[in-house]
């Protein structure tokens, strides 16, 4: 298949060009590694095509993504000196997230900071403040019982605009695979750890 | 399992250290997308690590990987003008090579081009010039016969010191993958030209 060209045109009653400029809903989901990398080096393209790129952060790991982070946000800093790719925003869940902190008493419930960060994301998607964004290991929340996954896959499937979103992390619950429209799993073959390894700079964060 | 915490400690004779300092190999092969989206942002995070940062493009596309190359690039140029993160170094295959240019009789010659590539690679591994290597959609021409699959296994597995090295693209030859340390396979589950989308800026390139 030549790329660019698609299988067959559905009898949607969009043009080739609403079709083209339809915004994207994309899961990266499995057990592999390259869900939140993969998420992240899109973003890279979406900063590059001048889109307002926001990544918020649901797991808080020992490292976070500190590499990603350094790196994007030295894209969002050459955006704002030279004007060149898009602005880069970046927001970690619970004490990261400065619209809790002024809530401190639920700062340990991660739980509730699940539901007000997911909150905050709908406030953004509705007021649409970004064009892509990355809801990073935002399948746990989900997968825990955290969220309702009927009320976000709705938000999300009736956001307005264009804006893309991609949601990174395992077991994406069927119901958002079903309303993506870009889902690609990372099968693990291989990993080092499985060979006593440890995780090293540069590498795995 | 905890992170970074491995299932067994090989019996390698290897301290923790020198495991944990291991160079890797990685593949991500498979259909799906994020094979090289997920290199790339793999790149960010070396490049923050510090890493002298390479990539190799193999395959020519109509829009190679520009979203990812105006990134990186702006990043290596950030690492220039303020000594933050890495060097990163961009090579595209074909006309992109300049080491080509001068040899312009193989210029359309995409086999030769491949081979004089790869070439210029082992050099480089040979010479330790770089930290991370990104040997983009670098399975085409081992699975198209251009490369002797064993003989570039071989370059891989002795290549000296801490080089890191990542290859991606579908049909990772089972001698490779045998070779890495990291294999991820991308697994297709939706993708938007299913549906009659065209690829879009931003999010294809």
């Amino acid at each position: 298949m030549p790329k660019g060209v698609p299988v067959s045109v559905p009898d949607d009653g969009l043009t080739t060009r609403q079709r083209r400029n339809a915004p994207v809903l994309g899961v990266h989901t499995g057990d592999g590694k390259g869900k939140s990398t993969a998420a992240f080096g899109m973003a890279m393209r979406a900063w590059n095509a001048g889109l307002n790129v926001a990544v918020f952060q649901f797991v808080k790991s020992a490292k976070w993504r500190v590499g990603e982070e350094a790196a994007l946000t030295a894209l969002g800093d050459v955006h704002e000196a030279t004007g060149a790719g898009g602005p880069v925003s970046w927001f970690k869940m619970g004490s990261g997230w400065s619209w809790l902190r002024a809530n401190s008493a639920d700062a340990d419930d991660h739980a509730a900071a699940a539901r007000e960060g997911w909150a905050e994301i709908a406030r953004r998607l509705q007021a649409q403040e970004h064009d892509f964004y990355v809801l990073d290991e935002f399948t746990y929340p989900l997968d825990w019982g955290w969220l309702d996954v009927s009320e976000v896959v709705h938000t999300l499937r009736e956001r307005p605009g264009r804006q893309h979103v991609i949601v990174t992390g395992r077991r994406a619950p069927q119901e958002l695979i079903d309303a993506a429209d870009l889902v690609t799993e990372m099968v693990k073959v291989k990993h080092p750890m499985d060979a006593g390894r440890k995780g090293q700079k540069g590498i795995e964060w």
